[in-house]
């Protein structure tokens, strides 16, 4: 079953990927550790986070990549191995090796993530453990590996499509596995995203598509401006079902990217509703950008979608604080889900009404217009409701 | 009264000024509207917002302190004239004439200010009928012209200090009234903070303190990331105390800007806590007041805050997210209220019972020691609780 955007109602992997997961004792319930494997090496690239403070996986998983060969993928959840120093970059190291001897592989070929909290040290001896007995336990469902590397979500993510229309059996299929909701701003980067495709897509051109996909979709989601340590974005293709007409592949990777920043703006910590950002008339690529992310991220943009309050003067003060952009008063529009709010910098005669409802359906579409020029970007985000912070306030403790 | 380091117990203006505040009908209770008034012309400096969305009274203080003089200020609260238009412009100037109708001066030496919802039009009639029979209404607790111009603040803000010790009589005064609690992220500008002194300073040389002053307290401000289009802080000198020596004068205004600068961040939006934070150890002043006010800014810091729940791996996370910075993630060391918790990048043995009381005591203070250079830098925030939300979930309807 596929739908007309050749999205999967139910998530499946591609030709030769399984996963498996299990709880090996970091978290108290659920599953805690993932095991994401291709029957054959695959060509590979990622992507990983900007921050000054990356985790061991991190530091280790730019070595691998550079290869661009992988075959499989281990994650945890609750601890990141982050700010854990060189005894971390040793765990990281030995959750690789532990994997790649349970599939019978090179450890060049395994690349290790972790996420959850900074500064304490990886439990590696009951990953050690997790990871053995994992290969037999190897099956077809992306959502089971999903949930083995979940925080704060509140549900797994996970999302397939297929490359192209006629491909009920044959056609190559795109499938990602994603996790995040907090310290969500990756920047040049991403959250944890793992994509698999039997698509066969060189390494080299891998590594290009995934870097213009990320930019314009992972790399322009906040859910609250923090970039996390951890952040790693992966793909891995495996070339089972051949070759792929590169741009439908392109094209497809970055509908299934939209569509996953899009699960988890709106699965954000504390998060009522997805916001969409467009912005137009910008005067270069970077203002777009700028101004779209500045309109995501501001507390009082975002609260006024929490509270479906139509106060539209923050969308000026959001845009006006954007300093190094081209930004004339006199001349920024806006929409709200459809309607028009503000008129050459004046806020319209609006129905205030009818607004504050559209505020308080998800999900909540924010356009702007700067009428400056010809740029237009896209930015994801979400609400801020007191949720985000009683999640915060005792994340560690809990 | 003063106490030892010369401020005043109770707030009093310099010599030759004084207030008074009015409710003209903007809101429904409290002041709305308030005077400040010298007797004789002033010395004037001011700065103003970066947002390019500039309320109209911006617009127009811009060009009013280029000649250096000033005998007063009329500010009105709960509408910003943001937004307005040429309509908001004309609305300024008149409550700027009506204000020099009433004290017998020249309109160009007064400076106006409004401060509340944006995108409104100003109700410039009940300005105008308000600030009729404000001069007779004249009197000299700053507290009272503080009062007027209160948002979402809890209470009004007024301080004052003597610029030398032995001064009971005589000395030069140096007085402030202001107000923010939320869009507090000034940026080489501030919230409405209005400084008075009787020091005979020349209004090139005011420029030169102020500017330099704003940049080490008020523009490391940040209570939410949103830099408010009315940001303004002014400071008149009317001369009745004679000269001053430069230096304490100086030093004067420093140190009642950093209190006025922790009365806002204390009172910021929700803010249970005061948050101070010191960079040491940076390659730069850039580096040092980039990672300084990413400590402030980051809602995974102000939540650990709140919940005060020691979670300090959020402060790697914080200064690693600098991307331009000098940042050594094995050099790192961080002290919350004087405990050691990060020690070359590694999380110390600290006792979490006794971290958690002291970031549940107010102020906490953050110390961060990059431990790559020699420069030092401050800033000042808040602890972000849901009182925030819910203040800026329903300001505009409130």
């Amino acid at each position: 079953m596929k739908t007309d955007d050749f999205f999967h109602e139910a998530p499946r992997f591609p030709r030769g990927f399984r996963c498996a997961a299990t709880l090996c004792g970091l978290k108290e319930e659920g599953q805690d550790l993932s095991l994401f494997a291709s029957e054959v090496e695959c060509a590979a690239a990622a992507v990983f986070t900007r921050n000054q403070v990356p985790g061991a996986p991190v530091v280790l998983g730019r070595e691998l990549v550079r290869r661009g060969r992988l075959q499989a993928v281990v994650v945890n959840s609750r601890v990141a191995n982050v700010g854990t120093g060189p005894r971390g970059i040793e765990d990281a190291r030995r959750m690789g090796v532990a994997a790649a001897r349970e599939l019978g592989i090179d450890p060049s070929l395994v690349l290790m993530s972790s996420t959850g909290v900074i500064g304490v040290p990886l439990p590696i001896e009951k990953i050690e453990k997790g990871v053995s007995g994992l290969a037999a336990a190897l099956q077809d469902d992306p959502v089971v590996g999903a949930r083995g590397i979940m925080t704060t979500d509140t549900h797994p993510k996970a999302l397939s499509l297929s490359v192209e229309r006629d491909d009920e059996r044959g056609g190559p299929v795109i499938t990602l596995v994603g996790k995040g909701s907090g310290m969500i701003a990756p920047h040049m980067a991403t959250m944890l995203v793992y994509i698999f495709t039997d698509a066969a897509v060189s390494g080299a051109a891998l590594d290009a598509i995934l870097r213009r996909t990320a930019d314009r979709t992972f790399n322009m989601l906040s859910v609250d401006t923090d970039t996390s340590t951890s952040d790693t974005c992966a793909i891995l293709a495996n070339g089972l079902a051949g070759p792929v007409d590169p741009d439908a592949f392109e094209d497809a990777l970055h509908r299934a990217c939209v569509r996953m920043t899009e699960m988890l703006a709106r699965d954000g910590e504390g998060a009522t509703r997805l916001l969409r950002i467009v912005v137009r008339g910008a005067a270069d690529q970077v203002d777009a950008r700028t101004v779209a992310r500045s309109l995501a991220e501001s507390p009082l943009v975002k609260t006024m979608v929490y509270g479906g309050d139509p106060n539209v003067g923050r969308i000026l003060m959001a845009v006006g604080k954007c300093f190094g952009s081209r930004v004339a008063a006199d001349r920024i529009g806006a929409r709200l889900s459809g309607v028009a709010v503000l008129e050459r910098g004046l806020r319209t005669a609006f129905d205030e009404g009818a607004v504050r409802e559209l505020l308080l359906t998800d999900p909540v579409e924010l356009e702007v217009d700067l009428g400056v020029g010809p740029s237009e970007a896209r930015a994801w985000g979400c609400d801020l409701s007191p949720g985000y912070i009683e999640e915060n306030a005792a994340y560690y403790s809990s």
